[in-house]
């Protein structure tokens, strides 16, 4: 038989993310291509008690269907830590427990746009996010990402020259793949710009909680107080575990009502079990002393790659300094071909992630590329950076 | 701020299947709304066994990020069991693991239809493919379903009046809502018109396992050989646990390649724990022997159900005799009105889900409704049972 396929699945390629995590299958491979936490984040102990305690003591509750917006409980917990840690606190909001915060985005995209719309987002992006807006026939339209966030006045630009744009995605904090996090002038100047144009915010923060230098800047969910303009997503990922797939979405709740009937078709709900079990953890343990410690191990991670990158890279070729999150960002000078030294690198063994993967045309041409930082073994790190200061000091 | 929502989503509405299940919330209520398995059908002892020896033994593998297509010994053990248990082994096919069988509808339906197309169905069929449907801007068209299964000829029509058409959606074995097993003729016959108009057919059979009378009919995808005109989907919902969220489908590869695009950006992956439990409760226990005990559950109470309701509804209110699954189908002669029936049944303290609930068009009236038997204790299938009888002795 012959497959017709729709139209906003055909288009889409399986992504170079996928090629370069097949050459990972090799154990010579040094990558620093992943996103994935270190395993050490995993409070492994206390996640065995705890799920032989809920099998114990609420089997039928962890086993059974339960609701599509989420545990009663942990939603309370999350409502409970975005006020206290956060400053957020919108009185018309509610809260949907997502399969990890990749669902948030594409919910999101999904309730608010047709095919044929657009989203605006910072160039580069999370290529989850480009691929979700792509999945739902939505077309992501990019703006540079500088070092302070993205310029209000190209947003406003933007948003002009897109009236069919109907979200504006943006990670603000710990940037994937840039490892920028914007400034306070610059979020409060993005988020009059949006409101000007009548667009939500979608504020995606998934390592929000991972700072390990410099100060916490306000969630542009915080700035924009009870106006109901930001839709904030996070997640557990990245705390607790990646694949237990537990993330949330806290809106103004007509979007949470609208997010919760597309959730119910996708999955009915997130399964039961971990999200009793975030719960649990919450309550029982010290959620802050166990993201002290990941905090610490990705400060150390972090300082080593770095001080690695500035002893081995060429020096005209620079790179971003992160205060969190997992990513760092080097941009080649033109002497290079972004896409030829990702390969050569390769070649000799380190993985990283070419700068075009990030790009809202998916024919761009990038000089940037990605390095993670929570993955590798500090002596991979070490290596690893030898080998990319090596071929930057080549041409 | 004011929110506009996507087309699809904005016309959807909460399903009166929530409404009813709100009530429920008065445990004086005797319900026959569910749709979930007994609690009784969970391996509870062996899930928290299994439970703490991935814990101890592969922690890692378990809370960490994995792949789209699900954990590959669990897709193992689903082509094995496809081919030992139901005949299904075809050549080109590949199996992805989905969030339920709702994922897997989900899914389908996004890969193969744009906005606009048609997917066909029986009528009545599963609120959560209809939703499924809609919430991706495909529109549902019923061919009425008969003890047989749809008419052929019917659907042959439909075909050709819905040259848009995508997909054919069907539960030929214990139908939800219907509880109807259509024919082996009728499944030939059906994938006959299926093949002369290219259109490929989705067969969900989550309760394929769940037989409790008669004999094995094949599946639509056993008939269908190395033809490649079948998705199918099944899931671990009804034999393990429903909260875990751990579903299949099998399919011709490049159906899988692009369901696997489309999940990636939906969930990346479904939790891989649990994935990981499914294959060593599969591997280190007996599955077939916990399968046993579950159809003999719901042989004895839908047993139980159908003696209540031959003798307490009027004569006139025929019901179907399900040889397994979990629902029974009742339609009132035209002196009743069913959504007043349902109402009034609810008021005397029984939940069932109305009929319209059910049908492609929601705006449709339905003289029939659903009861499901896994789920109430016998003395309560007795007691509502009676009640119900008496209402449709009342008129």
């Amino acid at each position: 038989m012959n497959y017709n396929f729709s139209d906003k699945i055909a288009g889409m390629k399986p992504s170079a993310i996928r090629e370069i995590f097949k050459s990972l299958a090799d154990p010579s491979i040094i990558s620093f291509a992943a996103g994935n936490p270190s395993p050490l984040s995993f409070p492994t102990e206390a996640i065995e008690k705890i799920a032989g305690e809920i099998l114990a003591e609420q089997a039928v509750a962890a086993l059974q269907y339960s609701v599509t917006e989420g545990y009663g409980p942990l939603r309370e917990d999350v409502k409970a830590r975005l006020r206290d840690k956060f400053g957020i606190d919108a009185a018309g909001d509610e809260t949907i427990i997502t399969a990890g915060g990749q669902q948030g985005i594409e919910l999101a995209c999904k309730v608010l746009c047709n095919e044929g719309d657009a989203v605006i987002c910072e160039e580069p992006t999370f290529i989850g996010a480009l691929n979700a807006f792509r999945s739902n026939g939505a077309k992501p339209i990019g703006v540079p990402l500088r070092d302070s966030g993205i310029d209000p006045e190209a947003l406003d630009r933007a948003l002009r020259e897109h009236p069919e744009a109907k979200m504006i995605y943006l990670i603000p904090t710990f940037h994937n793949p840039a490892g920028i996090t914007s400034t306070l002038e610059n979020r409060k100047a993005v988020l009059k710009v949006a409101r000007a144009h009548g667009v939500p915010i979608f504020e995606d923060n998934p390592y929000g909680e991972l700072r390990f230098s410099g100060e916490d800047v306000d969630t542009i969910k915080k700035l924009d107080g009870d106006e109901g303009g930001v839709i904030y997503c996070s997640t557990f990922s990245k705390i607790l575990s990646a694949g237990m797939r537990v993330g949330y979405v806290t809106a103004p709740a007509p979007i949470i009502s609208k997010m919760v009937i597309a959730k119910q078709v996708e999955d009915v709900h997130t399964n039961i079990f971990f999200q009793i079990l975030c719960h649990r953890f919450i309550d029982e343990y010290d959620l802050d002393a166990h993201i002290a410690g990941i905090r610490k191990l990705y400060r150390d991670k972090c300082g080593l790659m770095l001080r690695s990158l500035e002893e081995n890279l060429a020096p005209d070729v620079p790179f971003t300094r992160p205060d969190g999150g997992l990513f760092i960002w080097c941009t080649l000078p033109d002497r290079f071909d972004g896409a030829e030294f990702v390969r050569d690198a390769l070649k000799r063994g380190v993985a990283v992630v070419p700068g075009a993967t990030f790009c809202c045309d998916e024919g761009a041409k990038s000089n940037s590329f990605r390095l993670n930082y929570s993955t590798p073994s500090d002596e991979d790190i070490v290596k690893g950076v030898k080998i990319l200061g090596e071929l930057t000091r080549e041409k």
